[in-house]
């Protein structure tokens, strides 16, 4: 649990399992045996399902524990406790594949994001229905951009091209950053527990199209975006982040569209740093987010 | 728009009428002619149902024009305009009938509140379906307390008796702080527009019962409360005010119901203080609340 | 106070002025004389300084009163209630300079607003002590670039030059995107209510230099942002608006600083959207800001 | 790490130590062997102290080892890691003595909380500088109420008198609930980290006296509440918890004194339940809060 001189390699470990005594204690254990050193750990107790969940953020000095060994090791505890786990090096970026309609506003923040080194992600493709020309504005920074039109007809191709992309560019989450074209199950399933959706309502609230009309018409105080994993159920999917903000009377719905810009960006852009940062993890319908 | 050393008497007009120019400059012109001092007025122009609303309070010289001269000249106005008018005399303090059930923090904290001389109301009543036993700590501070318990057979009879206990006590407004029981449509049509009720989620989420559990079901990361009129559609009424606060995967629904407590409390307190404060005019299935 | 099928010219009318009977009343009698059709109308007074405070938006039928006549009929009123006024044809989109430092992450935003046609201004030029290609990741769409590097002994010159500038471009307001130049006593009297400042801290906390870091070593609980006009005394200037999130002990300077950057570029959106909206009044140390 | 059918106990274990590797593994050890089920656990390394910060809750089944016996053990632990620590059995409610001055609204708040049983405290005592007479409305339901007026001269020995009481009852928590009599730097100091305050202000800003006056004098658009670790230097002691509210222009000092009842009575009621859930530790100026 400190800090040397030597250069160090640190790794996020998360895992849940069953619960049972002694999961801390052999994993802090034999994390120790292994020379890493814990610098973070949190972990839930989740009374109602009993299972247990951790994640835990160490440090190796280079040239002593190797990843391999690591995952050895881990996979020894990961047998006795019929764990699931996932070990990453934090220096390593996460490639993503993003995913837009018309209204750019959530990717041009996550680009922007990147671009400053506050995300640490590595873009490896904008997919949109649009044509490029409708982001005529914007500066992709060398990102390749594909145009993947969707028509009723088209619509099964045209997803095995995003899956193909996918696989192909090596990246280990889709964003969907107000895509707005509805996929299809099998995609979906196919996506499951690897694609974040923005949604612009405050979820379970004004699930289907135009929320904001729907918010206006209800005559709600407050309106809110919602981050959540994407399942096989539209809008049903895990929630990762939400958020809302105060609205009166003399809002129009124009007025709620904007506002709503400012939350959709701000909650996609924290779910996927929860994401990449490892701190989520999905526990049935719903996360745990080991938040700061 | 000025004070002056002499006793003021301050009133507050609300107004609704279709929208038509000369509004306005009628009503301020008047105001001037009576020798009423506008101190603060508020208007909204809802552009989809052309109705116009309005809340102008004014100060008038003790001995100068009377209330009934007012209303003569507002009437006259209100013929003109085809318009829906209230005028209050703020000094007087509205009655209210207290309605709850086994929960009494909203109750407990409306009494903290009217004590103290935050909230201008003149409690007259208070009725549960649970006997007076269960609020055996609470000091009613004199308040009659009615109980009147409910079972399916004798709910037409109770709420009978709910009725002519608001008739018979002179309350404008009845406040449901959490009382639990479902009202007939008959008596929530009846209380229609003067009877204000707490539910326990962010509406339109987590309708029905046990918001709570709901919510937490649902792995939402904000849970709320939402004030609104009744009206004859259950949990569909006007909107007041809402309010939330930030939850996460560790929080159980006992932890949610204490949360819930605090938002419950001042989401309902707000909403009283706006009604009684005149800021609230319903319009259709919203509301245009006036707030500073 | 109602819309028709002829094309309209909509106007914003702010004044000020001591508080007596009958300003309303003689505006809005004034207006409906000149066809002139309120749809907005927000006013304030304040009991303290009995200046009275109004913000109008109103519609006049294209070929009926003009701009200058407007203009005379509000100079005799003007000169009547002895008025600080101001009239607006909210088709007319303010000129803006931009000034910026080496942080861009407000810049970026205000120009995104502006772009997608959120923020109706016209930015006529950006102005950095840093040179173009500090910047080179940032297209500007054409605005005017200018490298203003400041030194103890150039400043006097380079103030100059950025008021020479603001003079020549036509610009009513500018907008201090994050530049960490501290303006001269001069500089900021004469840019004194046409300037607004986005602080990166919840003043009067932290006033000064490095403010997350401060906030850090005090340990709040929350961090904040502030957007006020510039005046003489720095960070003391009438507030325009604040907003603040949430951190935890967890949290590293660095931490803050990212958070700050959400904080500060919203808040400083929405007082520059309340500027060019007409809704702000300095009021003596504090401002009256009309929002919806 | 599970439950049983068994009946258990459940402790808290706070500690900080100087960091070095093999805490976590260290402890979670010892605690499996003595048969102790974490259940919670979170830590939090301060790489600007090297300090090392943890809170761990853990069960035992009632009959195997005592709290004698888990000391002995955290006693060998303690001098092997230079641990501060402290544990705690949840079940003992900690013993409280209340101060309050004329305002009572947090006072009424902390009773009610633990009145229906959502704050395990057992208030031992309420001392105020004014008469029993001014609390007449007020029940203490039997907690006995100590009328210590303060003056200048009789300030020491009224402040010894609260200090023999405080011995007497063996409260651990002093809470000021509103008490606003200035405490002498020696009462201070031996309150110190056993005394939480609630300021009636977003700390740093609007320290000393009427700071919702200081507030409207500086035009801030949101008011907030701090509750914080008494310690010698007024108002900078570490901070638990903040929270605040929007406001506007027209809202008049007592708007935000009313306003910030709602504010303190919650920030406080938070900080109580977050150091007697044993989840604050206090880190030189600063404080670490282990929130859910």
């Amino acid at each position: 649990m400190t800090a040397s001189s030597v250069a160090q390699t640190t790794y996020v470990l998360t895992l849940s399992c069953p619960n049972r005594p002694g999961i801390v204690a052999a994993i802090s254990g034999k994390l120790a045996e292994l020379d890493a050193n814990i610098t973070e750990a949190q972990q839930f107790d989740d009374r109602d399902s009993t299972v247990f969940f951790m994640r835990i953020v160490f440090e190796v000095a280079q040239g002593r524990t190797s990843m391999q060994q690591l995952r050895e090791a881990l996979a020894v505890l990961g047998n006795i406790f019929s764990m699931d786990w996932a070990l990453h090096d934090r220096s390593v970026k996460p490639k993503v594949l993003l995913m837009v309609s018309r209204f750019d506003h959530c990717l041009v923040d996550l680009l922007y994001r990147w671009r400053i080194g506050e995300l640490p992600i590595e873009p490896v493709g904008i997919v949109s229905n649009h044509p490029r020309d409708v982001f005529a504005d914007l500066d992709f920074y060398g990102i390749p951009f594909h145009h993947v039109p969707v028509t009723k007809e088209t619509k099964p191709a045209q997803e095995a091209r995003v899956l193909d992309l996918l696989a192909s560019s090596g990246a280990e989450l889709v964003i969907l950053a107000r895509y707005m074209q509805v996929l299809s199950n099998e995609m979906a399933a196919s996506l499951s527990g690897r694609c974040i959706n923005i949604h612009h309502s405050f979820l379970p609230g004004f699930k289907g199209a135009r929320p904001y009309h729907q918010a206006f018409a209800r005559g709600v105080k407050l309106i809110g975006a919602t981050a959540h994993y994407v399942t096989r159920d539209l809008d049903e999917g895990p929630i990762i982040e939400q958020d809302v903000e105060r609205i009166s009377h003399a809002h129009t719905p124009d007025d709620l569209i904007r506002k709503g810009r400012d939350i959709e960006r701000r909650v996609l852009a924290r779910a996927v740093r929860y994401h990449i940062e490892r701190r989520t993890i999905i526990n049935g319908s719903r996360t745990v987010v080991f938040t700061t």
